[in-house]
């Protein structure tokens, strides 16, 4: 029997040995001694992107780049003219990150191409493997960079956002690759929507239900959105804390304990619902200007974020966290000082290409669920535009952004398979 | 009709002006731009020693120091041979501090003997003001230096104590101000536990409980014992907020927060049962190096602080405190290391001191109440090498260990009159 990637359109036996081979040169020319380090708009991007242009070249695709200096691969269909079809991933990294995030879509993307060409396969549209650049948000503090410059979303303001480490500005960054910079600052569309008739993304999974529920696959419902407070200040009093009794504290340790016990309580009856969403408060501490271990703190602060599916569980969460605050200030002598909310929009992906997903899935008897993604992604910016997007999670152990990441390659094959299937069939 | 602290042996009006000079003068010497600062064995903690010590001998009383250079000032009662009762409290303050810590209990003690003197009362026993060094933490990570130093109960070790600002040894500040350092290193103890018939501190209450209940004076039943963990850390794992649903995260901030609340109910209930105690998180974050708002934490840490008025009281409740994390960690799939717990026991003040206090209380018709001290006092070494000890609070506006602190002289001449009053007891 064959094995489960191996197609009429996509011989995945003959081209496991690429992979092997794609994955394993990506991770020489960019490890750093601990992880694997490919920062946005540098060297070792690039090379990433060189690596991937030769591959493509071999094996007889189109390669090019766009003014962002995404690069950009291209395999014709039934009528070149015609909206096409796009896949792809990003080939930035985290500081000592790992190998497989964003790099798997890309390498998944191309394989495809390759898959099909060889099988002498042309598929219904044009399809285009974008291996963007700039998803990260931790090297200049905006996530996407490559995927906004697609759609001229990117202005002034973001060209002047510093390297985390360096200090030079972004628009530096985009000069050193090649990139249009002043097309980009102008706010220019690279791509227009209605030119594109879809996105399809994959990804490794950055959580662990794919590897806790021992499937492969997981078919992305939506992108959930984000709403992030950084620093909110709890204020109450300090005191001497053997002189003060329960009755007389106003005490930010407990307040803020109270708060986020209450919101732990919420989210679980909130998912007990029904709805989607995550909370976490992954910063949190009293000032080590003034703590002491014998003083009742006056003073404490906290990062609280909230993501949904959709927005208006975002929105209704947040209003209930904000009631709870002021309900926790009454009771406990406390005030809660919120700094300006950070919103960023959910992204639903396409019922359409959520539903066919699914039914390649089951016709290659390729067991998987549907599931949201809580972390974003460049497909949620070709889903804002209203491009019909979607996403294929794959299967990692250990999570992401960090060297351990485990992705098994016969799990990359299945979804690569998956996405040769959905570009061959007419959208 | 007189003052309520006028009496035959105490007259407190016309020692008024006397008090208000001496905290004044006192305020001048040590004021630091922002607050008060004597430090421990420094010199403004020398000049305020020489302040009392002038006015004491102005009024004819006998003054010296002892080999710990504390200050003592001596007048004499029917049998000069016979054991001795003892008041005082210490003329150090912590940095920034106010002008009432401490020096309240020297001067009540001061005017307590110009005024037994004045009105030619001799005492049943030999009255010793005792000006204690050093009893402030801040300055050497050690309390109540001089009371420790009456007894023999210092050694190289805390000898070898740097000023947290300068470095400089404790060794150094002893030899600076005369003290006799061999002799202390030796543990030679300055006074036999035998000698003293009992020890009396007035101090400002540290906390608002006789402001808030609008009384006086405070007869303390006894000085708390305290337990503490400086750094106990909450191990659990780190991972993507976005990606990672809430029955898979062993989030450590989360996980302090239950176990805080669960000991703040607990704490809620013992005080309905009766119990006395204080429970405090002064110190609590997540690790800057690696905390993130979208990253569920992995580590947290926090301080813990118990104090209760007896020894068992403040084991039992650690033991729950340590069973509740046991507990907190089955559910949430977290750990916690807790560092070596540091003990002080509880000193419990002379039952018929007490009570003898009350009915001078109830006697000059002084509204007071009983309460326990929370924070720890020079009394607690008495106690605890086994002197029959008392304290008595003075009400004190904005808490300690600052500027605010307020203090009506009103209060202080009520106080300062039963101290008196009990100076003439036969005890």
């Amino acid at each position: 029997m064959d094995a489960p990637w191996q197609t009429a359109h996509f011989p995945g036996t003959a081209l496991r040995p690429l992979a092997e081979r794609l994955f394993a040169q990506l991770r020489e020319l960019s490890h750093d001694g601990v992880g694997i380090t490919r920062e946005s708009f540098g060297n070792k991007e690039t090379a990433a992107q060189e690596l991937i242009a030769a591959a493509a070249r071999e094996h007889g695709l189109t390669v090019e780049h766009d003014r962002a200096r995404n690069l950009v691969v291209t395999l014709d269909g039934q009528d070149p003219r015609a909206p096409f079809v796009a896949t792809g991933s990003h080939l930035d990294s985290v500081p000592r990150g790992g190998n497989y995030d964003g790099a798997a879509g890309v390498i998944a993307g191309l394989l495809a191409l390759i898959g099909l060409r060889r099988s002498q396969a042309t598929p219904p549209r044009t399809v285009k493997l974008l291996a963007l650049r700039g998803e990260e948000s931790c090297w200049f503090g905006k996530s996407w960079i490559g995927a906004h410059a697609l759609f001229g979303l990117l202005g002034a303001r973001d060209l002047e956002r510093g390297r985390f480490d360096t200090g030079r500005p972004l628009r530096a960054y985009l000069d050193d690759v090649g990139a249009d910079v002043p097309a980009i600052e102008r706010g220019e569309a690279l791509i227009r929507p209605e030119q594109v008739r879809g996105f399809i993304e994959l990804h490794i999974e950055q959580g662990p239900v794919l590897e806790a529920k021992g499937l492969a696959l997981g078919v992305v419902t939506g992108i959930y959105g984000n709403l992030r407070h950084l620093d909110i200040v709890c204020h109450g009093t300090a005191a001497h804390a053997g002189a003060t009794p329960r009755g007389l504290r106003q005490d930010a340790v407990v307040a803020i304990a109270d708060l986020v016990m209450r919101l732990d309580q919420h989210w679980q009856a909130w998912l007990d619902a029904g709805k989607q969403l995550v909370v976490t408060h992954g910063i949190l501490g009293t000032d080590p200007s003034e703590h002491a271990i014998s003083r009742v703190p006056g003073q404490a602060h906290f990062s609280m974020e909230i993501r949904a599916d959709d927005d208006a569980t975002l929105h209704a969460f947040h209003a209930l966290a904000r009631d709870e605050a002021t309900a926790v200030s009454r009771e406990r002598g406390v005030s809660f000082s919120f700094d300006e909310a950070i919103v960023n929009r959910a992204a639903p992906m396409d019922a359409r290409w959520i539903q066919h997903l699914e039914s390649l899935c089951d016709h290659a008897g390729i067991p998987h669920i549907r599931m949201p993604s809580g972390a974003g992604h460049d497909a949620a910016v070709f889903a804002q535009v209203g491009i019909p997007t979607a996403m294929l999670f794959i299967r990692n152990a250990e999570g992401s952004h960090n060297p351990r990441e485990r992705m098994a390659l016969d799990d990359f094959l299945l979804a690569t398979r998956v996405l040769a299937d959905a570009l061959m069939t007419p959208a």
